[in-house]
Order: structure tokens, then C-alpha cells, then sequence
């Protein structure tokens, strides 16, 4: 058995089912073992951003690490974005990337990069490895990295030689380790924090926001008067009927800090304390008050579920019923606004859908009008590499286990990772992409406003997605999608109707 | 004057006059700056991949360093891979990558990254500049370290607040250090090899391959009769009527190997010792024989032609006219082969036309076709990190000064930067693309059967780019660029032709 034959056959021992690949020279002895080997779904993408961030959406929908399959350091450096993105996420992901020889890499052959040095910018895991019969084991021990709660990023580098020479050795599965428990003092300090003191505010992030977590946060808020809110960005929230509307921390610093100026007390849930995503001259960086204290209930790693639990047994609060969100609304009609289309989008949407949000600038008012829709998963992009939607969207479509995916996608975004739409047609994935046109940078023409001037020409060069327009049909078209152009919410969601009905990908080119 | 402003007016200073860019939140007083101070030509890419790419070609052809802009550690990654072949490429780029603010950067807000730590993987000169008093310094130095010969990336990373912070000084340009010349030593005892010795190889690299070096290289082998080569992948070669019909070491690696075998002393000018691309099993990573000596006539920093004139000097050798390359070929017809497009580009390209070469597997054989073409400038990829031609072809449109750019293109690598073309609509540049489209990764199909299988379906899954076939006619059209697709060497050869007659640019699909 040859190092490539042990590595699949690790993989596939270790539960890794799917390998998402933009493979090369270097790889071509796992390619030759995952085609010899049956049991693992190979799923290619065009570039490797597009790669990276399937498997960022596969873990956020299956809890379970994908593989990818990247060629040298190059390869991988055009997949950093969306690990950085993943990594933000807490995403687990196993990357496999071949490598020069070992006894090669002294030669400085072309290809030849600092693959490690580039792997440790994102990876809480890197190994290199540098024998045939060490293979299987790190990647067993790479699974486990991955899998360790929260989920963690875990980077394999693959000298060729190690996956051509024989004398590879299957490894069995390494035990992951039990998710950590909250720091019994931290759930009776917040307890006492939660019972004594008023204006506090539990902030939820990551598995916070899934059904069971909420539902014990609600209680101990009903039981205490404590507000709840989540993290700006989240890498899955559970949304609709019988979840929590729960609002977001705003993205821009004004309205964070003003929406958070009334805490005197914060409580984290696998969160951490809000800070502007950028610095802005003479604003602050924390965007919750100096005077407030923050109190730690779970670190990303911990339990947040059975903290909460804890959390409402120490406070002996009731159960209660989940609040009323309200009637499910209307299909909005007439001329494309955030709150219509997010409005459209609850109107119409399947039970158990997933939206993949990249909306950006034009998104920020999408919550509240999506609360009272079926249920639904929500993915937004967590590290703010631009590119990650239509990436996400496959990946939690392949993950998804047949579950509509609606791609919310502002189209400077969306130029980044377009490749993703081949994949999306090759693998006949049920897409929905709704391509928000605006024909520029929107959010950096606020930005560039609050730098104190109106853009010229030379600004707007940079800003402008126009001259000339990007004709989002043919671009899906080019690529296999099928595609249509709406410049109202009645044709918006005429399509979106018919695309939730037929199997396969759709995109639409909204025009606002 | 604010940091930003002092670092455009350093830039300018400098000599810099083109600015590739993709914007984010944190560069907004950079183009603040940018767009009050008259002078820099800012060109957006859709994705910073295709930013850097630019920045490589418009080097390649200006031989003067352009500068780009890239926002924070992500967006750096995104144009790592085509800085990785610019570094290969040896070209002369000043990236200008925004970053967070100085005390903003505790805060591990979402996009914050290891910005030094991905820059140092492809950069020469790397600095994070700390104080808005700094910024032109860092500037200039920068530039200076773009400008040192042979070429290098120079990365300078740009907390925001030493942007918009007051305080800013210009700079003024620093010396660049002259070319170093080659030690007299190597020079003579390369001459004492000539003159002594057979079965002599004169290899080029770097800037031996233009139109002087080549001059002097050629009467030196005349004189001696050394034989002269090209190393495998070049930045620029002078190639067609009046210049050397070089062939190049070879790809495949038994091929290289057979085609060095009878070396016993091989002469380096701006050169290395050739090796394979990657390593195989059994087979030597050097190409040439282990036997053989090396002399280092010229390093990649050293005077090419300078040195070349010496060693003629020393050989007296006497002034000899350049080869006869042949007659002009005629356009081919009929189905498309790799040499039938080679000679109906020779056939009908213009004076002085510049071809962006990432035909991979398919381009092999153009080279012997074109030997007769009229005077032009052959790009080639350098690093192996596909996605190069596109961006390529584009930035050395902007550096062309009206030259028309030809660009032989791989389908498979096309994808990785598609988004390259938008901005070659928007610029209006003369560049015709002419896709390879075999829908398959053929370099791939070829390294599989190397590894002694025939692919199976999880292999073809990852090497067969067809189901969906991509319509780059499409493809082309949604950014703006006019498109045809052919499948006859006549169709392709009416269609360039149509093309060079026009300004602007244009893609032409060729099935294959």
C-alpha cells in the first residue's frame, strides 16, 4: 500500500465522505487512490477559493469535516481566503496538499513555495509529512484537529514521494475529545450576575444560536429581564418558527454603540465582546461601553447548550414558550427594496432552507423581516474575506442532504469565487442564487463618504462595478446555470417560485 | 498631509505610475488620496489574483514596478499565486496592502489575518509601517527594493491610522543600485571553457533572452561553437525576425533529460541549472548529467548583455549576423493542432505583438512555428501557479503601450482568473484571447497516465472540466468582451485577424 492508498483509507475510516479537489501534478497518486478506493464523493471546483469554501459550508450543515485537495502552495494560497473565513466560522476542514518531493523541495523548482508558512496563517493544525508510513497517521490525527470542538482547521502538507512510496499504514480513528464543559463558577457568576444587576445582555455566537441553545437562553432571559442578542457575523444560525428573532450586533460603529450603550453587564456564550470590524478615526474600538463587565459564560469551545441548561437550573426558571414570530409575510411586490425582498424571500422559501448570506451592504435588513418564516439555517460570512457566498452555498448544498440553498449575493462578492456556479451545475445542486446588482462596491461608497469626501473620477474607477455591467445571465449561462433577470420583487419571486419547484441550480440577476 | 497623500505623492515621485487595485474599507484614504492628487492611473480587478497578475505583466513589458492595492490580509492571499509567479518571474511590484489600525489590531476583529506572514512568502522586502511619519520612507524604500535588479516583490502592509493620520512626510526617491556586473573571473574562465571544451551548453534566462544578450550570446557560440538553449519558462523572450530561434529546455522530464544528455559543461547566464518541474519516481531531479559542470557566467542580478559583451571581448569573437530564422509562414487550415495555431499566429500577428502564453500542455510545440513570426515578445507562466495568462495579458496591455497582447490560453488556468476580462473591457485593451478548449485538465490526463492507471470515474470527476462544457462565448460577453467561438484553424485565423484590425479586446474560443 502506497502513502496516497493510507491516506483515503484513513480519511474514509475517520468518516471523511467528501473531498472537494482542485488537484495537480503533485496529487496525482491520491487521485489514483481515490479512484482505486471506493466510499469518498470527489467534488471538483475551479479554483481553489471555491474549494475551500465548500468545505466550509459542508462542516456548517454536517458537523463534519470535508477533505479538500489543494495542489502546492500556490493552490493553497488561492484557497487562504475562505479558510480564513472558515477558520472565523470554527469550521472543521481537513486540507490535503501535495507538495514537491521531500528530496526534491532543495532543487527550488518552480512550483516551489513556503506551503507551511502559508498553511500556519489559517490552520490551527499543520503537519508535513515526510514518510510513506506516517501518512495515515497524520491524517488521523489531522481528523481529530478538525473535529475538536469548536471545530478547527487542519492542514496536511503531502510531500509527493510520501503518497507514491509503498509501505503506507492505515491508522484508525484517533478518539476526539468530549466538547469541555462551562467552568461551573462561571454559570453561578452569571446566575448572580443575571439575578442582581439589570441592563445585561447575553451575547450568543456559534452553537448558541442553534434551536436547542436558544430555547434555554430565552428562559433565563424571560426569568430575569436580561436581553439576548447575536454576534454580528455567524457561521449558522437556526431561524423562523420556533426560534428566537434574535437581533444582530449592527456592523456600522455608530449604530453598534448605539445599540449597546445601555449594558452595564455582558455575558458571552461561545462570544466574544463587540469590536468594530474596522478602526475609524476618533470612534472606539470596543463598540460596548468601557464601564460595562464582561462575564465569560462559555469560551467557543464549551457546551453553550448545556451551559444554558445549567444557566436556567441555577436560576430555577420556568420553561416558557417560545415567542410569537408572528404570521408568515406576504410576497412583497413592485420595486426591489432589501426589506421586499427579504420579505419575498420569507414569503416563499421551503421548510428547512438554507440561505447562504453575502449580501453585504444591502443585506443589513434582512433579519427582521425573515423572522416569522419556516425554519431556517443562516449563513453569513464570518471572517469578511469578500468571495464566500457562492462557495458556502454549494458546499452546504452538497451537505445539505437535498435542502433548497438560497444564495443571497451582492455582485462584487459574487465576481470572486463565480466559478463556483460549474460546480453547482455539474453536481445539479438546488441553488438558488439571487445576484443583488448594484453595480458597485455599495458598502465601500459608504465607507468612502464617511472618509469626508464624494468620490471622483479617479475613486469611482475603483468603486464602480459598471462600464461595463456584468451580465449575470450569461456569466451562469457560461457555466451551466440557468438564469434569468428580474428588476422587480414580483419577478423575483415569480423566479425564486419556480426555481424552489424544479431540481437543480437557478440564478437570478436582481436589479436594485 | 496625511499618511495616504504622503504615500501617493512618494509613489509618483518614485516614478510610479499605474496602480492595480481592489479596494477595501481599509484603504478608503489611500483612495482618498489617490483620487485628490492628479497622476496615478488606477485599474480595478475584480479579484486580486488578477490585480497582481497585472501588476507582473505591466513589469514585464515597462520593466518599471507598478504599484497595487490590496485590502488586509485576505485580500493579499487572494494575490499571492500570481505574485508567486511574478517573484519567478523576477518583476518589480510595490504592493500596497491596507491593513487595521495599529491598536485596532488586539482586537482580533474578523479580518484581521498574519498579513506580514502571508506577504513574507512571496516578497523580497516586506515592511509593516507603524507611524503615518513613515509612510513615504517605507515608500520609497519599497520601490527602491522593487527596482533592485533583477526585480522584486516589495510588500509594504498599511495599518489604517497611518493612513488618515496627520503628519505624513514625501519622500524622495532613493538611488536604485546600479546592475552588478559579473566577476571578471567568471567571465574568463567562461571563456577558457569555450574555447577549451565541447559538448559546451550556453543556457539563457532572465534578461539573456532579449534582443542584445542574445546578439553577443549568438556570436560567442558562433566563435566556439557552443550550442545555446533558453531555460524552460521565461518572463519575456525576444523572439521572431532578427532574434535567436531558441529552443527551450523541455517539459516533460525524459524528454529534458534526453535532450541535455550529451552537456559536459553548462554556462549559466541569469540561468539556473535545469531540474524537473516535480519530482517522479525513479527519475533524477536534476535534467542535466550529473557529470556535467557548471559555471555561473551571470547570476539572475547580473548584466546579461554586459557580460555576454565581455566574454566575446575575450574570446574575440568576431561580429557575425544574426541566424536566418526562415520565411514568414503561411496561415493553416483545417482541424486545429497545436502547430497549425503556432503558424497561423506567426502568420498573421502584428509588428511588435506580445504573446501571454499559458497554453500548457497544448503550447508545447508553438515555439518552433513562431521562430519567423515578425519581432514580438513572448510572456510566459513562471511559477506554475496557474491563473496567470489573463491578468498577464492584461497588465501588459496597460504597459504596451497599444501593442497588441495575444493571448494562448488554457482553458482549465483561464477559469482560475476569468474575472480579467471585465477589466479589459473597461480599459478598452488590444488583447485577444484565444481559448484552448480542450475541457479537460490535459496536463492532468497526461501526469495520471504517467502514474500508470487509466483515470476511472472518480478520477475523471476531478481531471474532465466538461459536463457542463463552459461557454466562454458567454463567459466572455458578461464581462463585456466581444467573443466567437471556432473550431477550424480557418475560423480562428479570420477572427484574430478581424480582432487585430480593431482596438479593444476580444476572445476567441477554440475547440480543440
Amino acid at each position: 500500500m502506497n502513502g496516497a492508498e493510507s491516506l483515503v483509507h484513513t480519511l474514509l475510516g475517520c468518516g471523511v465522505e467528501v473531498c472537494f479537489a482542485n488537484p495537480g501534478t503533485s496529487e496525482m497518486h491520491f487521485v489514483a487512490a481515490l479512484d482505486r478506493i471506493p466510499g469518498m464523493k470527489c467534488v471538483l471546483g475551479l479554483q481553489e477559493n471555491v474549494v475551500t469554501g465548500m468545505a466550509d459550508g459542508y462542516w456548517r450543515m454536517m458537523e463534519k469535516p470535508a477533505a479538500t485537495l489543494l495542489h502546492c502552495g500556490p493552490g493553497l494560497a488561492n484557497g487562504l481566503a475562505n479558510l480564513h473565513n472558515a477558520r472565523r466560522a470554527r469550521s472543521g476542514i481537513v486540507n490535503c496538499v501535495g507538495d514537491q518531493a521531500t528530496y526534491h523541495r532543495i532543487f527550488d523548482a518552480p512550483l516551489t513555495a513556503d506551503t507551511e508558512g502559508l498553511a500556519r496563517t489559517v490552520s490551527q493544525w499543520v503537519r508535513t509529512s515526510t514518510k510513506a508510513k506516517d501518512v495515515g497517521a497524520d491524517a488521523a490525527a489531522a481528523v481529530q484537529a478538525a473535529m475538536t470542538s469548536p471545530g478547527q482547521v487542519a492542514t496536511m502538507v503531502l510531500p509527493s514521494d510520501t503518497c507514491w512510496d509503498e509501505g503506507g499504514v492505515v491508522a484508525a480513528p484517533l478518539p476526539v475529545p468530549a466538547v469541555p464543559q462551562a467552568d461551573p463558577h462561571a454559570i453561578r457568576n452569571v446566575a448572580r450576575i443575571l439575578r442582581e444587576k439589570k441592563n445585561v445582555l447575553i451575547l450568543l455566537g456559534g452553537k448558541a444560536l442553534r434551536e436547542g441553545a436558544q430555547a434555554y437562553a430565552w428562559r433565563a432571559s424571560q426569568a430575569t429581564g436580561a436581553k439576548l442578542m447575536a454576534e454580528g457575523s455567524n457561521g449558522r444560525t437556526q431561524r423562523g418558527q420556533g426560534r428566537l428573532p434574535l437581533e444582530r450586533v449592527p456592523y456600522p460603529a455608530d449604530v453598534a454603540i448605539n445599540a449597546l450603550k445601555w449594558v452595564e453587564h455582558l455575558v458571552l456564550v461561545n462570544a466574544k465582546a463587540p469590536v468594530g470590524f474596522f478602526a475609524y478615526p476618533g470612534k472606539p474600538s470596543k463598540h460596548y461601553p468601557e464601564s460595562a463587565q464582561v462575564h465569560v459564560l462559555t469560551r467557543y469551545e464549551h457546551d453553550a447548550e448545556a451551559a444554558l441548561r445549567a444557566l436556567c437550573e441555577e436560576l430555577n426558571a420556568p420553561a416558557v414558550p417560545m415567542p410569537d414570530v408572528g404570521v408568515r409575510p406576504e410576497r412583497a411586490r413592485g420595486a426591489p427594496s432589501p426589506e421586499g425582498l427579504a420579505q419575498t424571500v420569507a414569503a416563499l422559501m421551503p421548510e428547512n432552507a438554507i440561505i447562504a448570506d453575502e449580501s453585504v451592504s444591502y443585506g443589513r435588513g434582512f433579519f427582521p423581516q425573515t423572522v416569522a418564516a419556516p425554519k431556517h439555517d443562516w449563513l453569513q460570512i464570518t471572517g469578511g474575506a469578500i468571495g464566500c457566498g457562492l462557495p458556502l452555498a454549494t458546499g452546504a448544498a452538497v451537505g445539505g442532504g437535498g435542502r433548497r440553498v438560497i444564495n443571497l449575493q451582492a455582485d462584487g462578492s459574487a465576481m470572486y469565487t463565480v466559478q463556483a456556479l460549474w460546480t453547482q451545475a455539474r453536481e445539479k445542486l438546488p441553488v438558488t442564487t439571487v445576484i443583488l446588482s448594484n453595480r458597485k462596491y455599495q458598502i465601500l461608497l459608504g465607507e468612502y463618504q464617511n472618509v469626508g469626501a464624494n468620490p471622483g473620477r479617479t475613486a469611482m474607477d475603483m468603486l464602480d462595478l459598471g462600464n461595463p455591467d456584468i451580465g449575470w445571465v450569461k456569466m451562469a449561462e457560461g457555466m451551466g446555470v440557468e438564469a434569468a433577470q428580474a428588476s422587480t420583487l414580483d419577478q423575483v419571486g415569480d423566479l425564486m417560485a419556480q426555481s424552489f419547484s424544479r431540481p437543480g441550480p437557478f440564478l437570478i440577476e436582481l436589479l436594485v
